[in-house]
This record gives C-alpha cells, sequence and structure tokens, in this order.
C-alpha cells in the first residue's frame, strides 16, 4: 500500500517494492546557529541554496524544520515553505513541535504534504490529527507516548497500532500513516538496529504501514559515523524501510541507499545505479561516491550566490 | 544452532547471533596468474603471505583453493594446508571441484575444517560426503544440481532440504552442513539480492541450518562493485547470514561488515567497532576503513617479505 506525497507537478510514492525515498533533513535549524540566525532575521538564502543542493544529490521529498528558539515559528514555516516550493518541484515534510506551525505549513504548502509528526500522547493525538485529515495530508507517527520511549519492540509496535486506530477515527486512511519506530543509538542501546528492523518487519505485516526513520540517531556517540548511517539504512531496506529522512549530501549514504535498491530489484536495469556512478566517475571523483558529494557542495555553494 | 570449527588452539562458531564470521578468499589461483604460476612450481610464499595479512585484517578462517590447471591438486591442496596452518591458527576451508584434491586437504589439516563443497548433483553427493563425515568436518552445501541453478528462490531452497537430508544418512548433522543459496549477479537477475535475502531467512527459520555464501558474485559487471558488495553482505546479515566468503583486505566490505554487528547487537558495547576505529585512525588514514587497507597492505608486504 502507497503513501502517496506530492508536488505541484510531481507525485511520490512511498512503499514496498518500489525505489527508497530519500527526505532531505538538512533545512533544520537544530543545531546550525547560522541558518538559525538567517530564519529569524528573516533571511531565507540558505534555506533555498539548501533545498537546491539536496534535490540535486538525489532528494525526493524536503523536510522544513522552523525551530528557532523565541521566533514566530508559524510565521517561519510558512515562509520556509512558500520558498521552498517556488524553487523545487518537491513535496515538503511539516517539521515542527510547535502545533501552529504545523498549521501554518499545512497552509502555506502545495499539493500533499506530510506532517512531521505526531506521537501516541494524547495531547499531541488531539491536536495534530484533525489538521492533518482537514488537509488530506500524510503524517509520522513516532511511537512513543506519555510514557516514554520503550526498548521493547512489541510495545513501540502497540503505540503504533493505537496511532494509526486514532488516525483512522478522525478518517485518516493508514496508507497516510507512516510509522517511525525510533532508532535508539547502538552505542546506548545493544541491538538497538535489530529492534528496529523487526519493527519495521512486524508494522508491514501486522499493520500493513509503511515505515520511516531518521537515519542518523543510531550511530549517536560513535565514531565513523558515517559508515554506521550508511550500513544501517541499508539493512533497514533490507527490512521493509521505504523512506527515511537523511542527508542526501551524504554521499556513503546516497551509495548504500541506490545499491540497496539494486540489490532488491527497485532499481530497473539497475539504470539509477550506473547513471549515479557516471556522474561521479564525470565529475572526476573517486567512483566510491565522493563525486556526489563534490557535486552537491557546488550546488550549494552556487545556489547560496543566488543561482 | 551453531556450525563450529576448529584449528589447533581456536573455536570459531558461526551462528545466529554471532558476530559475523569472515572466511577469507583471497588464497585461491582462479584468476591470479602470477600465484597459480608460484604455486605450479612449489612457491607458497604467495600464500603464506596472504594467509598473514588476511588474518591480519580480521579473517576468521581461510579459504585455501588449489584449482591451477594441469598439476597435481591433491599434492598442492595438502601443502598448502598444512604451510597456511603452520603460519596462522585460524580453521580453514577447503576449496576444489576435485574430490582428490579435498581428500588431501582434510587429510593435511589441523582441527575441523570446512570442506568447499558440495552440491545436489548426485556424483557429488556421493563422492564428497564420505568424506566429509569420516572426518568429522563440516561441509558448504550449493543449492543447484544436474538441472541448474533455478531462479526460483523455492527450488533452490528445495535442493539445500535435499543435500541436508542426504547428509545425516552420512552421519553428518545438519549443523555442520552451511547452505550456499547462490548470489547471482544482480546485474543480470533483477532482485537477485532480495531472493538471497528470502532463501537465508527461510533456511534458518524451515531447515534450523546456517548459510553463507560468496559476496564478490553479486556486483558482476556493474561499476563500484565495492559499495555494491559491502551492501549486499550488511543487507545479508540482516536477514540472518552468519558468514561469507569475502575479502578481508577490501576496507569497505570489512568495515560494513562490522557496522552491521554493531546494528545486529553482535558486538558487545561496540568494542569491536571503536578498536577497528582507533586502529584506522592510529594509521593516520581517514576513519572510513582506509587505514585497514593500508595496515593491511604493509601487512601483506611484510609478510611477502618473510617477517
Amino acid at each position: 500500500m502507497d503513501t502517496v506525497l506530492r508536488s505541484p507537478q510531481q507525485t511520490v510514492l512511498i512503499g514496498p517494492n518500489r525505489p527508497f525515498v530519500v527526505i532531505g533533513e538538512r533545512i533544520n535549524p537544530t543545531g546550525r546557529k547560522a541558518l538559525a540566525a538567517e530564519m529569524a532575521a528573516g533571511d531565507f538564502s540558505r534555506v533555498i541554496a539548501d533545498a537546491l543542493a539536496q534535490v540535486q544529490a538525489g532528494a525526493h521529498v524536503l523536510d522544513v524544520n522552523s525551530g528557532v528558539p523565541l521566533t514566530d515559528e508559524a510565521e517561519i514555516m510558512a515562509e520556509a515553505i512558500r520558498l521552498v516550493q517556488a524553487t523545487v518541484d518537491v513535496p515538503v515534510c511539516i517539521d515542527s513541535s510547535v502545533v501552529a506551525a504545523l498549521a501554518a505549513g499545512l497552509k502555506a504548502a502545495t499539493g500533499k504534504p506530510l506532517v512531521n509528526s505526531v506521537t501516541g500522547e494524547e495531547e499531541r493525538l488531539e491536536a495534530v490529527l484533525p489538521l492533518v485529515a482537514e488537509r488530506g495530508a500524510a503524517v509520522i507517527a513516532i511511537s512513543n507516548d506519555e510514557t516514554g520511549i520503550s526498548y521493547d519492540p512489541r510495545e513501540r509496535f502497540r503505540i503504533a497500532k493505537k496511532i494509526v486506530e486514532r488516525a483512522e477515527s478522525y478518517g485518516i486512511p493508514r496508507q497516510d500513516v507512516l510509522i517511525d519506530p525510533l532508532a535508539m543509538p547502538v552505542g546506548a542501546v545493544q541491538g538497538a538496529g535489530n529492534h528496529l528492523f523487526q519493527i519495521v518487519r512486524m508494522v508491514r505485516e501486522e499493520l500493513g504501514c509503511n515505515t520511516i526513520c531518521g537515519a542518523s540517531n543510531i550511530s549517536f556517540g560513535l565514531p565513523n559515523r558515517k559508515t554506521l548511517n550508511a550500513t544501517f539504512v541499508a539493512m533497514a531496506i533490507a527490512a521493509g524501510l521505504p523512506c527515511a529522512i537523511t542527508n542526501p549530501l551524504e554521499p556513503e549514504i546516497m551509495a548504500a541507499i541506490r545499491a540497496a535498491d539494486v540489490m532488491m530489484g527497485y532499481d530497473d536495469n539497475c539504470a539509477a545505479w550506473i547513471m549515479s556512478q557516471r556522474q561521479a566517475a564525470a565529475s572526476g571523483a573517486a567512483p566510491t561516491g565522493a563525486g556526489d558529494e563534490r557535486t552537491s557542495r557546488r550546488a550549494a555553494r552556487e545556489a547560496r550566490r543566488g543561482q
């Protein structure tokens, strides 16, 4: 069962037996001081540059987070969404912990956006789901609730199930709910990767829902996070994960995703793989994907200059 | 259920929920002209160097192939096995299509070796299984037979089951049979990776056997084979593959295997991962694993010099 997202002219399908969908994570002021200051001051040039660079690097959807403290997040979200969708023709993922910002983003977005996110907490369910239903959007359901994040995969599955059922009671079909099973750091929770793979399989088989996750948290605190993240995403794809919020400017991640699509048979005649390798070779880089990074960085620089 | 291999002083356990076991593939004259000429002339210095370098790079078992055309393969195998086990304390995998060479290798080997391989062909079953049973060795069962290699995962599973049952009739317990589901090239057979992942799961769940595979054939004919092979191994580990015959001198492969062990919870406290990254950093290389390569190359050079 596919989750359908739309931009003004593009349709993105997220589902079993389809090429993996990359949701670019870069437009997020959390931990990016310069970006946060610019967004607070109404300067969205870096947002536009990040949008261009991520789509050029292979992102199919862009996450837009408006989390700048002590600002009107709703206003920032609306402006960022408008500018992103005026720059690149991809669906957006409206990312905020502030309900008013989600509402403003939903109003500003064109096509069918994704809302990031709702949890199993009563207050969030009641605040977010009506907005999603009214707009006919899709929503990310994070499998924690008032009691916290359980280490037990079955408990996280139970919360996912609760959110799906509640969403249906608001008229949101289950294919519009993407379950985020929550990737815990493997450095803190031994076997956290395997727990996530299990939940991904259970959600598909028992709930018939698609899953999503952030692909960076898993490696928190460990050395060589790039290789850990890339390996994690490939293994999650083997378990049935159809999309992730990640950094498309990271060539190791993108190479692993494209290679995993080849392994699963999602890349017809390996055409996308061969093209990505040709582009890397043409940019004069090593064939491991370093070329993608160079291309993306150049694109980002050019975009920042306003090209 | 663990498959147990032994060298004079080491025991290697292959099985579910254990760290992935790497069987070094380098001691193989196929496609290595210099090595083939040296082995034919009775010069095993490169065999010894390859043994040292692979174990230093992280191999737990060494495959020894004696396939030099127009020679006495049995004699070459016996000598190679003796020299390898006099150099490094790891179990060996005796690799030949010549039954007399397998017999000679079994006689020369110390500990409990692995035989590579038997197929579902009647003639091979009858020739190889008695040797394996008599020596109390383990054996790789390749899931093809007289009719060829089926594209249908269920058909390959059926042949695997037949070999396991035949082995048991010779007194070889099923934990001593490692099923090789055969990785077809994804460039030729779309979705070949996913087929293999399915068979790995079926063999574990329905036969209770461990699996093994070569990790290089999958990428045949495609660009950037290293990344494809590394991604493939990680995904196969997620599906339950406990060991593979591969090249430990390839840092991308080893990094993916170590990262996959972390994700599955097989690397206690991520200790092996952190140590491998420290070693890479200490050798002055980038943390992506390039350091491993340098270390291994240096080891190989030193070993060739007779150190």
